[in-house]
Parts: structure tokens; C-alpha cells; sequence
């Protein structure tokens, strides 16, 4: 007699669903009309998308140029989102909206100006760091981390300024706590997992989740393989019973979704993604050679967000949790963090 | 009794000045508080300031970034304009409003995606060339005029989409005309003046000054000496009755002011605007080695604006007519030309 009940759980958590505002907090996907289709159609409103891993100022203008092709062609799917309240817009028109961030420095090269440049086009999320030490900190691979470094003080303070939204999702530990010191607005990991889920240098200590949820920001759970428990293999049970506990840490109000989804990329793309420019070898917690791992079956793409609304539920959230967690969180942290002081 | 007619022709003449919207067509100042304080006390509004002449993309961004500096440091005296609608905001605010152009499309370098780009940051016109040859057409001092090139006609395409004006100041006569015919929006010289008053490659041909009309766009008036009838002996006397001239050949609501006014450059800076990276000598009709011409007596800066108005009604334009050339024929252009087609 189990199968009335789980289509009755089924249809309880597809009525709530429908009924949340769901933001993911990043997403890398070989963009087309298909992915595109597949976040409404599983009920995703907005999406946080990487335009930069190691791409300088002007290579980052021709990320933001394609973009604007991508809205020009796919106008009745997307939309930008230039504030907050886009998002609730893409919402009330049934279409994704789309805000930009970059996982590294690398697009101000070292010009503090370029950071409101950016933030003008649209830029509402920075990393100060992509895995290796930058001009502002040190990355979540290197063997020493030093910290932030003085240009990294003089960035995050115009961040501050002009309102973009920092990032630590691919910085070491003391780098990431003298961030969230320095800073006087939220900072944010974007897309990463506690390390007591797995123990990988991309995910976050108890003390970083800490320090995030003090400084207003939050955490958004990321579904690469490469961050979970299991791998591919991990259970939607095992996902949920993690932001549980990470829930007990941090507490419900700071965390949100960051999948990290990155549908139809070639290989190719995840060598540029994890070598840039700078060497000709992968990371040491990588596979050997660049291969994607293949996504858990209850995330593959935007059509699976309503499992995570349904394995909330199962796990026993509230719908306020639930609300907060799918969505309302980002949107909470980009009308607090985006709007630019005076 | 001269004087008291004098007198209160003066007076009447800055009384009607008060109530004017002032545009000024073009400026490159080394900007200080002293010039934008001397703008305010001439009673100047906007001012198309150029952010670029020879700069590639990555340069520009730095140029904008400047001026995000100056609007920080003088954001008293002075506002970044966005819409035609923030010139009337900043008159109304006692400030003046920045609109930014390029007198070149090196910003866009060879990818057509940056016009969207650079208009989204404010660039509202462009120039498709720079006295020399570009990747759109050729300029005003080749000995070869080809037209529009290939890469032009689809920038003129895109300039017209996205809503950034076509800017001919320094085009040659075959490439101004081609770039008319090929826009369906209006098309501007921003800074010259007619070839009758001063023959010199920089100024335009009554061909063109009716192409320019029938466009819809404007010519905004020079006060640089070299474009002047006698230079900088140039009386506001004869300056007015070549406004007069221009006006039967082009109707009074296809005038503006485009003063080109550049107070305190060095004359290092003459020298990147004609050679930029591309030679070492300078242009046949620009005086070796480069020096800044003296400036008439009635244009030296923003506070000699009035001089304008009294020189135009004592020429005997109306008062609407008055109205038009110093300032509304450029908003109405500007309304019409910057806005996004859908």
C-alpha cells in the first residue's frame, strides 16, 4: 500500500512547488533552447550563470555579448535580471531569468574601476578566487593560503560600494573567514557542500558556514558529483539529510541551491575550466583525463528541480523552510547585497 | 547711445538663456571641477563628452571608469546620463548631464556584439570612422573614399537595433552619404561645420548637410578653430550668419551646438588624437608641431554659453528657433535615436 501515499507525497510537493519561486544559485550549461525549456519547465525562475573562469576584461564583453544573443533569440524563454525584483518579473512572464557571475578575478584584471564597469553590465557576483592564488586572495587548491591580499581589501570594499555580490565558492578556508572580516555586506559560496559531506578542498568547513551565515549571506548546495557524498551515486535522501544538518549549523534562512549543473559541455570545456591558461595538467582531485561525471538521476537537469522540493518535504521542512531554501534565500541576499551604497 | 541698447540687449539675451535647455554637441576637456563649475555658470545642461578616439575595448572600459570617478568626486555638479529624459532631470537639478560617444569603432574592435555592449554602459553615439580608414569606411582625409565596408553596413544595422547614434564628424563624403542611405534612424555630425565657411577636410558639403536633415539627424556648430572662417579671429558675428546659411539648407531644427571646446589638454593629447599608434607626423591641415589653437574670444569655455543665445538673436532667429539649435534639436534627437528597437 506504499503507492497511494508516495503519488499522494508526488502531488503534495508538485502543488507546492509551483507555488515557490526557485532560484539556483549556479549554473554552467552549454547553453540552447533546450536547457532552456527544461528549467521552466520544471519550475525554475531564475538562474545564476558563470560568465568568466579565466577570461580577462575583453574576453568577458564577448561572454556578455553572446549572452545578449541568447535573449534576442530566445526572448519568450529568458530575460535579463538587473535587480530583485526581475526575478519575481521573469516569474509573473513565465521565463527564466538570468543574472551573471564570475568564479574569478580574472575579468577586472587590475583595475579596480572595472568592477562597477562590470557591475553596470550586470555582473552581480564575483569570486575573489578560481582554485588558484589571484590578485585578491588564494584559491581552495593552493598549499599555502595567505589570505587576502591588498588589493583583495581594496576590491571588496568596492564591491561593497557598488554593490556585487562576493563569492568565496572556490576559496581556501582563511581567505574565505578574512573576507567575510573584511567585508561590511553578505558573502556567499555560491555552489559548494559542508566538508563533513565529503571531504574535498571545494567544500566548507563548519567554521566558513559559520562566518557565512553571520555575515547575512549563505550557502547554496551544489549537485556535482565531485561535492557529494557518493558521487554520482548519492541518494536524493542523502542530499536532503545534509542540508538538514547543515540547517542545524547555519540556519534554514541561509541556505539556497547552487547546482552547478553543466549540461552538454564537452570535455574540452571542463580542461579550460580547471587549467585555464596557466598549465597543461588537472587538479589532483580530478579524473585524469577531463571527464564529466554523470549527474545523480534525481538531478540531471531544470526538469528534476521539483525532487528537490519533494525530498524538503520527505525530510520533513516546513514550507517556510522549503520557500526560503528553493529560492527565497538568493532572492533575499541580491536585494540586500546588488543595491549600491551612498 | 549704444550701451543701453547693448545692455539690454545682453540682458535680454541671458534672460532667455536662463530658461533654455543647453546641449553642447561634443567636448574632450581635461576635466576638473573648475570646467564643470564653469558649464554650470554658463548654463550648459549635457555635454556629449568622447570617451575614445583611437582606444580598443579593453581601453574604453578604463575610460568609463574615469568617469565614474568624476561622477563620484562631483556629483554635485555633474550626472551620468542614461535617457534623454535625465537631461531635463539634471537641468532641473542644477547639475550637468554626461552622455558619452566614441569618434571612433575601435572600441568594437572586430566584434559587433560590443555595440550592444558599449550601449548598455551609455555609449550613445559612435563614429564609424576617424579621419582614416576603419573597419566601416573611410575618413574624412584618406585620399580614397570606398564607402561602407561590409563589417559597416552590419554596424549600421546594430547602431540602429540597439538604439546608439551614427556619428559622421570625421567620415569622408562617399561614406557619410552611404552610411544615410543605409540607416533607417538618424544620422548626426556631432562637431563640424559647412565646407562654405572654412574648406577643410573636417567640414561638410551642402550634400551633406541635406542628407543629414533628411535623416532626421542634425549638424552640431563648431567653435574649433580650425573649422572656423578666419580661425580663431572667427567674430560670433560671422559664426551666427554661417548658422543662418545652414539653416535654409538644412531647416533651424536640424542645428545644434558641437562646440569640440577640449580646454587644458597638452598638446601631447593633440598629438594622440591625430597619430594615435598608427604614425609619428601629424595630418596636412593641422599645424606642425601640434599646438592647440587659441580659442575666439566668445567660446573659451562652458561660461561663454550665453554668447551664443545674444549672437543668435541678435542675428534675429526666434525664439524657438533659439531654443532648437541649443539644445532641443539635440534632445529630439537623442530621444528618438538612442532608444531600443523591438
Amino acid at each position: 500500500m506504499n503507492m497511494p501515499s508516495d503519488t499522494m507525497d508526488r502531488e503534495a510537493a508538485r502543488a507546492l512547488h509551483r507555488q515557490l519561486t526557485v532560484v539556483d544559485g549556479l549554473q554552467y550549461s552549454n547553453w540552447d533552447r533546450a536547457i532552456f525549456e527544461q528549467l521552466r519547465e520544471g519550475g525554475v525562475d531564475a538562474i545564476h550563470v558563470t560568465i568568466a573562469y579565466w577570461e580577462n576584461a575583453r574576453e568577458t564583453l564577448s561572454r556578455i555579448g553572446e549572452w545578449n544573443r541568447r535573449f534576442a533569440a530566445n526572448g519568450d524563454l529568458i530575460r535579463p535580471v538587473r535587480a530583485g525584483a526581475d526575478v519575481r518579473a521573469a516569474r509573473d512572464e513565465g521565463r527564466v531569468g538570468v543574472f551573471y557571475g564570475a568564479q574569478n578575478c580574472s575579468i577586472i584584471e587590475d583595475d579596480i574601476d572595472l568592477v562597477a564597469v562590470f557591475r553596470e553590465l550586470g555582473v552581480f557576483l564575483m569570486q575573489l578566487t578560481y582554485n588558484n592564488q589571484s590578485l585578491l586572495g588564494t584559491g581552495c587548491y593552493e598549499d599555502n593560503d595567505t589570505g587576502i591580499t591588498r588589493f583583495g581589501r581594496e576590491v571588496i570594499r568596492e564591491m561593497n560600494r557598488v554593490g556585487m555580490l562576493i563569492d568565496m565558492s572556490h576559496s581556501a578556508e582563511r581567505t574565505t573567514l578574512e573576507a567575510v572580516e573584511y567585508s561590511t555586506r553578505p558573502v556567499v559560496v555560491s555552489h559548494a557542500n559542508p566538508l563533513f559531506f565529503r571531504d574535498v578542498s571545494r567544500n566548507k568547513s563548519e567554521r566558513v558556514l559559520r562566518a557565512l551565515a553571520e555575515s547575512g549571506g549563505l550557502l547554496g548546495f551544489s549537485a556535482y558529483p565531485l561535492h557529494l557524498g557518493d558521487g554520482s551515486e548519492c541518494t536524493l535522501e542523502a542530499y536532503c539529510e545534509m542540508i538538514a544538518r547543515t540547517a542545524e549549523i547555519m540556519g534554514p534562512e541561509h541556505l539556497g541551491i547552487g547546482s552547478d549543473l553543466c549540461q552538454q559541455q564537452p570535455d574540452e570545456v571542463l580542461r579550460w575550466m580547471r587549467n585555464g591558461r596557466w598549465r597543461r595538467v588537472l587538479d589532483g582531485d580530478e579524473p585524469e583525463p577531463p571527464r564529466w561525471p554523470p549527474q545523480p538521476a534525481w538531478l540531471r537537469d531544470g526538469r528534476d528541480f521539483p525532487n528537490l522540493t519533494a525530498g524538503l518535504m520527505a525530510r520533513g521542512f516546513s514550507r517556510e523552510e522549503i520557500t526560503g531554501i528553493m529560492g527565497e534565500n538568493w532572492l533575499r541576499v541580491l536585494d540586500d547585497g546588488i543595491a549600491a551604497m551612498h
